[in-house]
């Protein structure tokens, strides 16, 4: 059975990479960022393959049009993509980090140690940037990596792979089975079986396809399947910021899980804020759905249906409701909204503080667009995806979210024996924060 | 649809819990464990009930003795009960916690803090004791909790239930369904559906019960199937610190999972170390299964199997293997190991290093008994249960287990335009760890 080889040369390479030194890790990543710029010509090459067959696909009307801007490479992306794998090289190894040091008895030591997680499998869209991307930033955290691009990018997914490969065997040759390439849905579902071997699944894509992962695995899923999100507009509100927000939200990039689908307004100010907002939208040619409330105060608007709270229209349509207080406005998102980023408008500060507090998202805003809600722009270098996961990493995840961590005791031939009955020693159970660092580098 | 119903209700005081100031979570559990030592007498009522319906199950060889020792309670026993309870009150809060704060750019300030999961599910074993400790490690943390325990313990977990939630109303009545109990199995096959509002599901019991939950429900599942640890006894030993810590490791409570299997000794030292292990062990009336090399040493041995190396005893059973090398026993440990506790026995410290770093598990330790690994121990206070998993939370899992984080942005009508495009602005990234102390306070 391929899948099971494959997956059982990942856990090896994993368990070697677990304890690779930071500088050979980042070693390997600089070759591969220089195997990039050298690989420019023949990987242009391939990427025209991939360009011209999904071109026919385009015309026949088989494919959307944006698909083929993501697809295609030029220098300027591959210069893009060495710098991306040269900017994880140079962020801290997320693994060997202390998060606590305890003593639980004179000589009996813990220390709590980031590790790997072992193996991830990353399915993900059409775009070739994603597989050095999500490539260097498994490798820096310590995992093994099997990935499945989209099918529109086959060849350029194949010649990146190899090179990747080829670059990490001048560094560490042992390692290379830590990065591995798939290629068809067969093969991805054959390896959602093997829990055995793999730790984390990380798809990206549609809705659709998040939850077939989510629902043919045993293994963890990070990411999300829904990005539907809201602003809220109070009744204390800068009217002008508002809007501006709530442009930004919808019409920066539509297409995107961060952008808003629904605007709620404090009826307080809808009177003064929907004509502004009516106006800004109708600009950008916004498709405009209003409550009746809405509706009676911007005519323009189509009447929106109880399916409209519940869609991720990623386009530019908006939903628009009028709520009675900031109580409702919450209560709508933690019905409606994914959990995954949220926004209040207001100048009030206990208004602020209530909706940061009881909105149940993964990232949660107060005067500012949910588009900043993105790996690169939260300080993390680069993101493997965004999760509205409630355990392990929630929101946008980076090189955090690919490590776990062991305990690590140290004794002195110590027996539990003795701490237990009626002549049991008590532990010390003191803080350890020093000594902990420098195990830690003795590790 | 009951289950609905109840799981809805949780969810709903889940969102309230997690905003409720410590002080008031303190006060409930404070009153909590007075209502424990104020109904002591109808708790010692209900549990007769349950200690002569198994009694009867008992005498009929139906059931093992044990079971009827962790299912009676006596004054002693509700008394800890009591101060266990009061010690999760003492514990810091584990939400509001600030693990993370950044500038993005001037008035634009990211905080990262700690936020209860939401439902946790929570089914164990028939120790009535469970309920109040499970019950307030998860209010601490702000989570509702839906609990099943043993059907032994039927008639002392409903009483523990209403104690518990009648305590909590006389602080916070509208926080009482954030504590619910069930009582069936079918009840239990229910809740595994109901993935749009449990979070968390933290089944403690047999390997195969553990595997049906992991097997039936999309809710990620905390705790381990299997413990199947190893004790390693290298070639630069203590012998006499070797034996007692293996004698530790098996025999204080060979029931549990952080108990060993299997015993691993270097070849260099396995005619000095056996004979001494093999003498202790048969005072203690454990069985040993040797491989062959072992045998040609202590003859008295049962051959091992192959199914030994892969068979977690819970039992006065151990297997014992001679191993060529270091990276022989670590090779063993990390195919038959079920990554929860492993621990090396050595002098070298080389050879500890290499151990703790190469051995993937959940703890690892040097010189020191596998029966450590537990919440209480580890400083925690507590524990909800030993964790195997690769995501979220490994071994020993205390209330630091039930908390993820949110993400607040907090700006001035921040927009993402202004830093995209030809004349971008630039992100400061620069950390900002008072201030966000000082964020999380006001929050």
């Amino acid at each position: 059975m391929q899948m099971l080889d494959l997956a059982q040369q990942a856990k090896a390479a994993a368990l070697r990479l677990a304890t690779l030194p930071t500088e050979t890790k980042n070693r390997a990543l600089f070759a591969v960022a220089d195997a990039l710029i050298r690989g420019r010509e023949p990987l242009l090459e391939a990427n025209r393959e991939d360009v011209i067959r999904t071109s026919k696909l385009v015309e026949r009307g088989e494919m959307a049009r944006p698909l083929l801007d993501r697809l295609k490479l030029s220098d300027d992306k591959i210069l893009a993509m060495a710098e991306g794998v040269r900017s994880v090289a140079e962020l801290p190894d997320p693994v060997g980090c202390v998060l606590s040091a305890l003593e639980l008895d004179d000589g009996l030591e813990m220390t709590q140690v980031t590790t790997p997680l072992g193996v991830i499998g990353a399915i993900f869209e059409s775009r070739p940037d994603a597989v050095p991307q999500i490539a260097s930033l498994c490798w820096k955290s310590g995992n093994a990596v099997i990935m499945k691009g989209g099918s529109e990018a086959q060849m350029s997914n194949r010649f990146l792979g190899q090179l990747i490969r080829d670059a990490i065997a001048t560094v560490d040759e042992r390692s290379v089975d830590a990065v591995q390439m798939v290629e068809t849905r067969e093969d991805v579902n054959a390896l959602l079986a093997l829990d055995e071997y793999i730790d984390l699944f990380v798809p990206r894509g549609s809705n659709a396809f998040v939850r077939y992962i989510q629902d043919n695995t045993r293994v963890p899923v990070l990411g999300h399947a829904e990005g539907l999100c809201h602003a809220y507009v109070d009744a204390h509100v800068d009217l002008a910021q508002a809007v501006a927000v709530c442009y930004d939200a919808k019409v920066q990039y539509p297409a995107v899980c961060n952008a808003i689908e629904t605007v709620l307004v404090h009826r307080d100010v809808a009177e003064a804020f929907l004509p502004m907002l009516a106006s800004a939208y109708r600009q950008a040619g916004v498709e405009m759905r209003g409550c009746e409330v809405a509706r009676s105060i911007v005519p323009e608007m189509i009447p929106a249906v109880a399916a409209d709270w519940e869609t991720e229209y990623l386009d530019l349509i908006v939903s628009i409701k009028v709520v009675e207080s900031l109580d409702d406005a919450i209560a709508h998102i933690n019905r409606y909204g994914s959990s995954h980023t949220e926004t209040i408008l207001t100048q009030d500060a206990e208004s602020a503080i209530q909706f940061l507090n009881r909105v149940d998202a993964a990232t949660v805003m107060h005067n500012a667009s949910t588009r900043f809600a993105d790996g690169f722009r939260f300080g993390k270098g680069a993101e493997v995806g965004i999760s509205t996961n409630k355990t392990h990493a929630r929101g946008p995840v980076g090189l955090d979210g690919l490590v776990i961590y062991k305990y690590c005791l140290v004794g002195q031939g110590h027996i539990v024996a003795d701490y237990a009955g009626p002549n049991a020693k008590p532990f010390t159970h003191q803080p350890l924060l020093d000594r902990g660092a420098a195990l830690a580098k003795a590790l």
